[in-house]
């Protein structure tokens, strides 16, 4: 098997589900129901985070899940042996071992797509039996990327109501996630939500999502037990060749020169104090040398107006002689927008005094509990941050770290299928079905209309009367400029249609959000977008609804 | 590779950490620092859920990712093609290539102990270079499997302050879990923090963790689009094996009867409806055929009480009546205290009315977006609950989806190091070190103890001055009755020492568990257990924090 057609993740298989799936299937196939033509939606109900919008992620390993569906000889040993399945009709297995994804078609959004809730994401046909077995890994897949992927995209929403519209977002959560596949899933996903790279390794090499990372605190604390950094001690003296001399000079004594020089000098009321840390200096010295070009070093290990930004600074100045051009600063702790905005504040000095333009463009990347809400507080203030490292409440999705997707069946044998709720929103919209998203004036959404599938699709410029799934009385009409049909299929039971790079998901995502008004975007009591179903679906839905409700006796 | 030896999740690799720590190696290597001899820590600041107590789990999994560490060529290549990496010495990528285990050696707690912050968990010894290298899998393989361990520990908590203090808790949370490895993760350490069993197959293949699982709401929906069964329609009924006659009887008729003759009779005021959905009738009885000694139903499709219970009782009684006793009911949804009694009323009665001892001993799951605080409340109120189906916000650990394990510098070259910080608490404790548990009376445990790994181990009976880290005033004597070292050597370069299974770390949970008093144990408000560091520990603590942090100057 070609490596690119398999899931990322070894566990990913067959499996990798819940025990009454295989139960129920038992009990379908020995009912001889196994094979009744049936289909299934996976939707959720609720967006998450409070929001109104959720970006739609997992798509393309759900469909390498069900191309490659197989059970092992060693599955079909382990389920032998789980003590309920003792008495069970052995012919059964053989009907789990033959079992593949060929019977099955799956239609889906496109991976990236804005969606919303009780629309079908993916719809799905097949025989009864094995489309119950795939329920709980599909949910699985989806769940958590279509949230990691929405948080991401709210994140970056959030980020660029700054002053650096452009802000680059990278992902750091790795160390903190829910495992290792948390923490690649986490890459990958909040790279289709919009993010521009990730600390990740992996992520890099399996996915080619651009990696980026700087230093942490035990890189320049690691110096405190080297030998001490003096002019004298040629030891610690580090050469590095000069691209304007085109000679190996003494870095190391330029940078303590530029700091005796620069801390005696009081530059426009800035002084930069003589007493910054030796040892973190000769640990950003190290460094430099090491990445001439890719200076970006960590400035709060100590102090950061007190030591961190001087050194900076020093080696940041040396390097310039030297023809190399610093990219700049992270600050992981403390109170971000006040030191982002002394730093900014610092290099325009510097630039300004000793004409150095290279320090009006430094990068100014901030890190440490990042979330959404910090932000929106942080674009409230003056902040001068130009990067944003985040990672724990990225990648668990600290606000609401589980997505409700479920899968529901919607028709088996031609029969409309529906769960019944005391919760109205909670009834299932039965049948197989169409999604069409109707756009206005502008190219903006209107709404999501939700049809029987042998219904005729909407019409460009034609009058529909569209209703609420679950308030009879909430009814509008629209008049689509334009019609998009939301559901393609991406797997026929043969082969998988050319599936979207992590890049096309990444743009699908920000173009679909063009398209959808501000007010639906908000982060705070943000207005719903509508989801609406056909006049024959509401009538089908209602009629369903009426007749599974008893009507309760109270007495 | 004895696949027992492997990490199960294919992911955990050397790549699977954050770019800087390769750049950092890197910043070591070129100033000849990465053999130097160092270690560091990995702990906690804080324990998870507003608690004061926290199972450590996860070492497994790390000492399988230490034993086999080793880059392949494909990460080397991956690793050149880095942009940033394009201009450095090349010959770095050869020392990476032959970096093995073999250096380290990694002492840890005990798997499953209860912890607390500020201690080390890990304490891992090594070369610079190879220990940074390691970082970010390490900590991203212990912070979400002690999240959970100590997430599942607290629901166990929780639930035994109920009526039914054995109930079985049953992991159910695949679906809604942070990916694959969250998935499979959450049924591993929810078993270590004292679950009984998970849904989970693959948990159960993998891990050998006992599944369970009942059915779900598509099953009995599904025969809505079935042949109704009728006492006329032969081809609806099914034909078991009565174990009394030794015969096949008709046992869908014989429910069908059973609902007749009860639906017509008020068993001690109780009316047994006669409208319960015969689809889902249909259905139990199709399950029951199926799965006649585990015959365990939802009966939340359609209504608990108008037709869920009725139908499990004419299906439970004709099992009884052919020899096989039933086992219970799932209740997904509504008010689960009143359900759950309204069913326990209910076989009680049939108890009663019909001598039928084993409705008394039925199982009631619950499930449906249960977490620790619906716990304790369902235990406020009456219930009658003897099992709990748990998943999302189990798995997700919603209330604090990460924990914030770090992992510091404590000491290179013989240096102690310290990262200052603003905030007090957020300071390391500087050193090798060990950890000595005392014990007083009744085999309770009264704190934990850092100390200089070369200071002497606490002796029994003798007083010693505990200190607390931070705070200079505060402190204790404490005399030990015991004294346990918390810290094992499990990789020594050559070879892991035995580790405990799981079932093991589960005990090992319950039983440290146990002997912490009930006050650090409540779910509010619970009292601190006390961390303490010895004199000389305190001095060295102070004395490097007093020498590293800059005096400020205000004007």
């Amino acid at each position: 098997m070609n490596p690119l057609d398999a899931n990322f993740n070894n566990l990913v298989q067959p499996l990798l589900t819940d025990k009454y799936q295989v139960s129920m299937c038992y009990g379908y196939w020995r009912n001889k129901k196994h094979e009744e033509p049936t289909v299934f939606d996976l939707y959720f109900r609720k967006n998450p985070f409070k929001g109104e919008y959720t970006i739609f992620a997992g798509l393309d390993e759900c469909l390498k899940f069900i191309k490659n569906f197989q059970f092992l000889d060693e599955d079909i040993e382990y389920l032998k042996s789980v003590p309920d399945y003792q008495a069970i009709d052995t012919e059964f297995w053989h009907y789990l071992k033959q079992l593949n994804g060929s019977p099955i078609q799956l239609s889906a959004l496109e991976e990236g797509t804005v969606c919303f809730p009780h629309s079908p994401l993916i719809r799905i046909e097949g025989p009864l039996g094995l489309l119950q077995l795939v329920e709980t890994t599909l949910l699985n897949l989806v769940n958590y990327a279509s949230l990691i992927a929405t948080n991401a995209a709210r994140y970056r929403i959030a980020a660029s109501l700054g002053k650096h519209k452009e802000c680059r977002m990278l992902e750091f959560g790795l160390r903190r996630a829910q495992g290792p596949d948390g923490g690649l899933s986490a890459s990958r996903y909040s790279y289709v939500g919009g993010f521009d790279g990730t600390s990740n390794l992996l992520a890099g090499k399996i996915f080619g999502i651009p990696v980026s990372g700087t230093i942490g605190h035990s890189f320049i604390m690691s110096f405190r037990g080297s030998q001490e950094l003096t002019e004298q001690n040629t030891q610690s003296h580090k050469y590095l060749m000069n691209k304007k001399t085109g000679k190996e000079e003494n870095f190391s004594v330029r940078c303590l020169e530029l700091k005796n020089t620069l801390s005696r000098s009081t530059i426009h009321g800035w002084g930069l104090l003589s007493d910054s840390d030796l040892s973190e200096l000769h640990a950003f010295i190290a460094f430099a040398w090491c990445f001439p070009s890719n200076f970006l070093i960590l400035v709060d290990t100590y102090d950061v107006i007190k030591s961190g930004l001087s050194n900076f600074i020093f080696v940041a100045m040396a390097l310039l002689e030297f023809g190399y051009k610093p990219m700049g600063i992270r600050i992981d702790s403390g109170d971000l927008a006040f030191l982002s905005g002394q730093a900014n504040k610092l290099f325009t000095c510097i630039a300004n005094h000793f004409k150095l333009d290279e320090f009006n463009n430094l990068d100014i990347i901030a890190s440490n509990d990042i979330n959404e809400d910090t932000l929106i507080c942080l674009n409230q203030q003056e902040n001068s941050i130009t990067d944003y490292g985040i990672g724990t409440h990225l990648v668990t999705c600290q606000s609401q770290p589980a997505l409700g997707c479920v899968y529901k069946l919607v028709e088996t044998n031609k029969v409309p299928c529906m769960k019944l709720s005391s919760v109205p929103d909670k009834v299932n919209i039965p049948c197989r079905k169409s999604v069409y998203r109707l756009f206005g004036r502008d190219n903006y959404a209107i709404l999501d209309l939700i049809c029987m599938y042998d219904e005729e699709e909407p019409r460009i410029d034609q009058r529909l009367l569209c209703r609420h799934p679950f308030v009879s009385e909430k009814r509008c009409y629209v008049t689509p400029r334009r019609v998009e049909n939301l559901l393609t299929t991406w797997w026929d039971g043969k082969q998988l249609k050319s599936s979207p790079t992590l890049v096309d998901m990444r743009k699908r995502c920000q173009d679909t959000l063009n398209y959808i008004t501000q007010d639906i975007k908000r982060s705070l009591n943000a207005t719903p977008y509508k989801v609406a179903v056909s006049e024959r679906l509401f009538d089908l839905l209602n009629d369903l609804k009426f007749s599974l409700t008893p009507i309760g006796e109270l007495s």
